[in-house]
């Protein structure tokens, strides 16, 4: 049996860790051998580069930031995934290279191109067999807050506008990549959301 | 007055630390503001990185540490290196790009190609005003062990022809940039090498 690379990609609160638990569940039911990863921290190493990006005080260099990434990815790709693969199993993996480009992007200091180019070079050209977009309508975080408040500051409205940048980066990337993505609507229930993906994994040529 | 970037290349015991000393002490006499550097850990996030390359248990993936070092280089520009040759300063650091370039060639798993491409990408193109190449003849290091021992063992063997590597891919990107670089011999005098040193930097069009 060939191995699999599933990825997760979304804004935070999108439902991917629900749909990772639920997805790796039926794997192992199915009998497949699963291995469980996320970038930034997959690794012992990636963990102690995770806590230098998010938890350090003080700016660091955009292209640094990048740069520390791609080598989470490369450690996580190089010792974890591929080994993994190359037994059989499947990678449920919490974020990829789709992240970095959406993000850096929607961050306007570094174009995607460059990320992509350096995330690939990092993964020796490793794509996943499939890209579960749970895609979280910027709406969704509005009505939320509309709840609680009765109108947005300037941050929040900032807020708004690089969650809807990360958003429109994702689905121009599935849109480039229709074969790998899978694109669903975050708002719909767990459970029809979860039936999607199963169906997915199950049309896989390598499955 | 313009700002001035100046890099000290060689093996290990070529004699950087004293030649950088004995510059930047020329330099201040001068009456220019110098400021040091090295890499890795020129800066307060460059140390966080060195600690992990250097000192850290268990492998690292090939792509993980030129990426590491990468992200040390790009926060060491964007943070010190050009504010400081922008105030005017001269810096003069211990390694740069070239260091990735030799060692990563000598260890032949990454191409000098690509990793000089991550380099320069990291440091937004910024090249040395001037490169002094520190060159230690091989031989060196095999007279001094060969006084004290009387056959090589099978480590040392490859310690020598590693070294011998690093040694062929800096004279390699010497002579493919000949106005960057002075090449001088190690094994010269203390105060020849220094002489050879400031004559260069005084006739650098910038100073």
């Amino acid at each position: 049996m060939a191995g699999l690379f599933i990825t997760l990609e979304g804004g935070d609160g999108s439902g991917k860790s629900t749909q990772s638990g639920i997805l790796v569940e039926w794997l192992q039911n199915s009998g497949r051998t699963v291995v469980v990863s996320r970038e930034p921290g997959g690794t012992d190493l990636g963990l102690e580069l995770r806590e230098i990006v998010l938890h350090r005080r003080g700016e660091i260099a955009p292209r640094a930031e990048a740069l520390i990434y791609a080598a989470d990815r490369a450690h996580n790709i190089a010792t974890k995934v591929r080994p993994a693969l190359e037994r059989g199993d499947v990678v449920v993996q919490d974020r990829y290279l789709d992240s970095s480009v959406a993000y850096q992007g929607a961050g306007r200091v570094l174009g995607g191109d460059e990320v992509r180019g350096i995330s690939l070079w990092a993964a020796e050209g490793l794509l996943p067999d499939l890209t579960v977009l749970l895609d979280l309508h910027e709406d969704a975080g509005k009505d939320r807050l509309a709840d609680s408040r009765t109108r947005y500051d300037r941050l929040e409205a900032e807020a708004n506008d690089f969650h809807g940048r990360v958003r429109a980066g994702y689905l121009q990337l599935a849109a480039a990549e229709p074969d790998r993505f899978l694109v669903l609507d975050a708002r719909d229930s767990v459970e029809s959301i979860a039936a999607a993906i199963r169906a997915r994994v199950e049309s896989l040529p390598t499955s």
